[in-house]
């Protein structure tokens, strides 16, 4: 095998263990100098392959790579960005051959989602259809844990365990301060399309820490009615209650709760959250005091409080993707396969890009309690292993130390080249 | 010294250590049996010892007492509730008196802020007004670190460094996502008075890891124009940049930016927050892609990534709370006084209550940057050892371990008392 050079690169929303999976990358790469030479970070995914702005990994300390592991965030920049069917834009394709073809790169390693599976895909097509000697493997992360074959997916295990934490915490607040004030606590979550996030809040009370929680589903449409009866019910069960609303929520029209055609005082639409929405509706037909929280961001970067089976994947699929390009394979993503609950085993599996692209992974309904605002014990079993471990970054003066990479670029030999 | 038993409440917003002082007031009593007896909590503050709703804590193990150190939230149930002046309702003082002789309470500790030292400070005049015998000591406690003469309040540390580390952590992640997405991210902190919260956020960036952040403090009326300017001029700089801003910020006629008469489909007022209003004017004026949270609950419960330095001095102030006691003082509080920023150093002082209740310590101005979209290095100075240090809680299959106390009930003696 002639030694080629590898591109990786980061796709879509960033988590808080992609740089694990990087590190994965890199330090597997590192160690098969003999088949691999460099590794070039594509700046900001695949626009970085595009517009030949590569980063020379080679550049980076030891020390600075085994860091990213800590680091959440993606360290060469991601995109939103998808490529066109090889039909539709054959010139962008001609590009990456020739932007492969001039830094020598014959392993492509893409760290994305859904979306990116689709272009790591077409890029693998590369070898058939256009004759370019390509391999390309896809490394999976998405806090969504939307993508199907693996059996979650990377920087969910870290969302799912911040959402659990803090739920709890915040239910412990409400719970104290329930008697003269705040007596239903919401906080909105991420997921538009799988409440995998939101169900996450159902692990914050267990069976040594029961605490009332209700769960708003994506995949349950909104009973307004309902809900304000569940609501009911806990506050005068257990004196307060808290509320999980995954952003999605939507009613039985498709409409997302968050879409509540808002105004301000000028009459322009501002765009709220779903939580706002629901503490408003609690408070005008049941008069209960309220709080509400937005994660956003917070949830997905929160590398503090990280799941340490989320960063061993995450790190352990960034190291697998080197081995099966080495093994010849192309077209292909490392997965996770649980082998068992209790204790929790899981192992490496090859799953076809094919199978992966485009492919949404919802939420069992068998996952979802009856009355659809609770989690199953199944849904409990299938989540808890995720969220197991604590994997801390180093501090010092009280904050994370985070690294940022230098991010040398690789020096172009080619036109520039104008994205559309 | 005859022996007697302890009041102790807890009192206001909860904080992610106010139950360390509590566990620094009763192992401290603990201690002194030959003087103090039993400790004995109001449930929900005041309105415990109002209503003879009593919780026995001698009933708890040393160990579940111990396991107060790391929750958060108010193992008793606090309140929001002030006292009216003696003058003005007698009854309840004298239903106090009915309620500490019948219980032979001689000392009173409340744990809260401004408003719960003026109610302490009222219950020490029993003694003086009324002729029964108390001493009243205030334990300090607010996220928002607005009381006076301490040089920071219990529960403060562990907000800042939650904001801190928070703001990292998302800046990283705006960083990533810039080239093709999200350039502005704003994540809305408490503090409706003071700034000290929002300013917190500034300590995310430092000399080791500078990141492009803007805080907007409630000191500083808002001006949209120059604001405005100075996103965009953030986002030209460095490509994004993330906005801290205080819930309590106002423009210059006084009025909360949270409270834009937004109207929903059908005309209810929405109360929304300050960071979707602050969001939603980058978007219109400047055109940027923003995400936005709102932290709320979430930071003021995160025991998980407490301050040790503000675990230390809550656990500090409960213990001097029963040393003060037991030298006989009575209307005082234990302080934080900083005797050196670098190395950190404290000791703990004695503050008289009539200096403290109902005074508010507001940032200085010259904490603020100049442009008043920043910190000075004073206030750096100030800051930074408040987050110093993690002191995390005990882990069980991925989620903390929070104590929940039997809060056996203290058989009542009296008849019902009608809270007003």
């Amino acid at each position: 095998m002639a030694k080629k050079n590898a591109f990786y690169a980061q796709s879509g929303g960033v988590t808080a263990v992609i740089n694990a999976s990087a590190c994965g990358v890199i330090e597997a790469a590192r160690k098969h100098k003999d088949k691999i030479g460099k590794v070039y970070a594509g700046r900001n995914g695949i626009i970085g392959a595009l517009t030949e702005d590569l980063i020379d990994t080679s550049r980076e300390s030891a020390k600075a790579i085994a860091a990213l592991r800590h680091t959440p965030s993606g360290a060469f920049g991601s995109c939103r960005y998808k490529l066109k069917g090889l039909e539709e834009n054959q010139a962008q394709y001609e590009r990456l051959i020739e932007v492969f073809k001039a830094h020598n790169i014959g392993y492509f390693f893409y760290n994305g989602g859904g979306d990116s599976a689709d272009t790591c895909l077409k890029v693998s097509q590369l070898a058939d259809k256009m004759g370019y000697p390509i391999q390309a493997i896809h490394v999976p992360k998405t806090v969504d844990n939307d993508l199907p074959i693996t059996d979650c997916c990377p920087g969910f295990g870290s969302v799912a365990k911040y959402v659990a934490v803090s739920v709890r915490e915040a239910s412990f607040d409400v719970a104290s301060m329930a008697k003269t004030s705040t007596k239903v606590f919401v906080v909105e979550v991420m997921g538009r399309h799988a409440g995998w996030i939101a169900a996450a809040g159902g692990l914050a009370s267990d069976k040594n820490c029961e605490l009332p929680i209700i769960i708003l589903f994506p995949e349950i449409p909104f009973d307004q009615k309902k809900f304000l009866a569940k609501v009911d019910a806990m506050v005068k069960q257990h004196g307060y209650c808290s509320v999980v609303v995954s952003e999605g929520v939507h009613g039985a029209d498709g409409k997302f709760l968050s879409d509540q055609g808002l105004r301000d005082a000028f009459g322009h639409a501002q765009l709220g959250g779903a939580a706002p929405v629901i503490a408003n509706m609690v408070k005008e037909a049941l008069g209960y005091k309220f709080h509400w929280a937005v994660a956003d961001y917070l949830q997905r970067a929160a590398r503090h409080i990280a799941s340490k089976t989320d960063v061993e994947q995450a790190y352990a699929l960034g190291k697998s993707a080197v081995k099966l390009a080495l093994q010849g394979h192309n077209a292909v993503m490392p997965a996770i396969m649980r082998t068992s609950d209790q204790p929790y085993k899981w192992e490496i599996g090859i799953a076809p890009l094919k199978a992966v692209a485009n492919v949404e992974k919802k939420m069992p309904r068998n996952f979802i309690s009856r009355d659809g605002y609770g989690i199953t014990g199944k849904c409990r079993a299938y989540l808890a292993p995720l969220i197991k471990g604590e994997d801390y970054p180093p501090y010092k003066d009280g904050l994370p130390q985070y690294v940022r990479l230098k991010n040398t670029a690789v020096k172009k030999k080619l036109k520039e080249f104008k994205l559309q």
